[in-house]
């Protein structure tokens, strides 16, 4: 077993990260549901999400079931009960008891990897307020994989919200161990913090500059919550909304992705163009937890 | 296949309502747990209830898992959580790249068919709004099939709020297919809407003057917030309301139907007596719906 | 079969309370995930839960899966909205025309036995409100049984709210039928009623008396809401806390139970020290109510 559990992507060794990838594109046949196979039946998973999070959970929930798993969903008024009445480390502690493995999703960060000290059985975190979302991270390196044919020696822009957004810092980590050229697209205020610039090579740019070169475009959405006015707000957003028009210029082969659920960030009439990726790339979550769960249950 | 989704009765031909209900049939022994079949092993149902419908769910949930297949259900905080933040087309796009078949229920007319267009897989309406349930009508046909021994030629009354449910407007104008006689009980303001009566043959009658003829009296709820007046609703709720003394001259072999939930509209005393047969058509959900996931899965 | 439902401790002999545990001890390996068995595939088991009680739907729900059989769980916006709309024989009816067995836990006492007498399956009651909660009671049994070695001639003492707590009464007469010696540890006000006092043989003492002598000691917790002013609660609460300190004389093989959650009355210090036997309590559930299920199903 490389890891017991996955709380960060940082865990991960570049090796570690493209053993998984492997061992996902073996599960592919099986996510699609075009081959049969229970290597976890007998296994239990239990999903503690203190937050809801439908994509996540239930992506884990169908990578378990097609590998011939079960699952056991904590609901959302049990989690409000929990809340109120225990510590996490006592319900970790007795849930693990009956399960094979955990994951949790949790509004503060630094849960997860508390969750996982007082497990008897592995955890895997599925998002910890700002902290990691690994198998985010994992996917979308799935994706880029899959649709680009590499994850090395890519040029990636990632526009939007590069300050707050959990999903691309850890993405951006990743990226620069595959040595990818990082283009950053972001409105004053939501630029990435100066403190990742000192780990990663990447560099801030304009959309119109660099659309004609890269292979990925990979776009986050723009939170209203951000802005102290609404007009500030609207006038931002609306210049970091891609069309189908945004992409006349593009690389036949460039692909778009993002994390979902999208607002306006990608006009709908992108989706019929062939650079839509972000629909696969939720599907792609489905074969990287089967990889995930196997690795830490087989 | 006869049919990829299944989103209003009027899609089914009186063919294929036939050959639901032969197959339905041939589910039962399965259904009652006398039997095992995993012919549904390795497949997803995913169900998306926009709104609780308890026992739509579980019995869409029991019939899945009769015949071996699996089903993830998405909670109502996920529905609400979704409501505010994604289409309702985006986040059908995501679940049918997960699983196998989605079941939807959604308070709104037209959105399963919706669903349906942007699904990757087959998709049930179990209930959209004033839309469409098809399969409440078949498992209504199917009850009727089961104790009466045939859907053809039957004496066969509606009583109750005949105006707004959509319950006995999709059963009309399947009974009607199969050549069966309608008689209409309801009070006024709550009478059957012109436009059925243009396309169905019915009368509207009192139940008193065809007790002893009908062969199925199908009871549906009078609602209180459609009476502006609660001394108004009372008095017509009292006189539609059926007990065991309302049934004493009736037919040996009438059965008494209803879709529940109930609520006064029939005397907790008729359930001991012969025609009752509102739990059984409970029941009679399950191999329904098994012969219809069959039918879409396989 | 010994019973068809269970919903009192007292519908049990000694003799089924016997042959439970030692099943309960048969499946032990299974409900670890050592070995696997299937000998409930094909049986479903509906969670009928109207008030959230995590630990113990979770347990019903890995016993049910770690033995092959199925769960489908009600939801608690179905619950309210149940609630609301149905009685709770008509509710019961129509889901026990679905599925093998009906696990319920509610609010009101009795409940669990008006379930049972509308049911077509069997129901096991998993608490009825100032009632029963038998698999409760059943899991404790065992945990003396596995880690004190018998469940005979036992030292035991109870301690917190003897008052209200369903758990300590169906606890203290089993215990009772086992010939084992009861020592109660109370505040005024939360003393045990004085009708047990006439059943069972049991007397009122201080902790450090026979903290030397006592085999198991059963915490329980103290309700705030049982106390008229805070001032008065925390100084009783305080006084009736272990601590690792409080077990420095205690015999070595003294065990520490509570039937959890756990607020303060237990010291996470305890955790550490070889007489925590809580979470292993919590555990036991697993295999108990495995052989429970089995008992009713097979």
């Amino acid at each position: 077993m490389r890891f017991r559990h996955l709380i960060s992507i940082e865990d991960l060794s570049r090796d570690d990260i493209l053993h998984i990838l492997r061992k996902a594109e073996r599960f592919e046949d099986v996510a699609r549901g075009l081959k049969k196979l229970k290597v976890l039946e007998g296994k239990i998973l239990a999903n503690l999400f203190f937050e809801p999070s439908t994509r996540t959970r239930m992506s884990f929930e169908t990578a378990m079931k097609r590998l011939g798993g079960e699952v056991i969903n904590m609901t959302a008024q049990e989690a409000s009960s929990i809340a109120k009445g225990e510590t996490l480390a006592d319900t970790v502690r007795v849930i693990s008891k009956y399960v094979d493995v955990i994951v949790i999703r949790h509004p503060l960060e630094g849960s997860a990897r508390f969750a996982s000290e007082h497990s008897e059985v592995p955890v895997i975190n599925a998002g910890d307020g700002a902290g990691q979302h690994p198998t985010q991270t994992l996917l979308d390196l799935y994706t880029i994989m899959k649709e680009c044919g590499r994850i090395e020696g890519l040029k990636i822009a990632l526009m939007g919200d590069l300050k707050y957004s959990r999903t691309v810092h850890s993405l951006i980590k990743a990226l620069n161990m595959f040595n990818n050229e990082i283009y950053l697209i972001s409105p004053e205020g939501l630029r990435l913090p100066e403190e990742f610039l000192e780990e990663v090579k990447a560099e801030e740019v304009n959309l119109n500059d660099v659309i004609e070169e890269i292979d990925v475009l990979y776009v986050t959405r723009i939170q209203k919550e951000r802005f102290p006015d609404e007009e500030e707000y609207r006038k931002v957003a609306g210049s970091y909304r891609i069309t189908a028009k945004t992409l006349e210029r593009a690389k036949d082969n460039l692909i778009v992705m993002h994390p979902l659920p999208r607002v306006d960030e990608i006009d709908v009439d992108v989706d019929k163009t062939k650079h839509a990726k972000y629909f696969d790339q939720a599907f792609y979550g489905v074969p990287v937890r089967m990889a995930i769960l196997h690795e830490v249950l087989i």
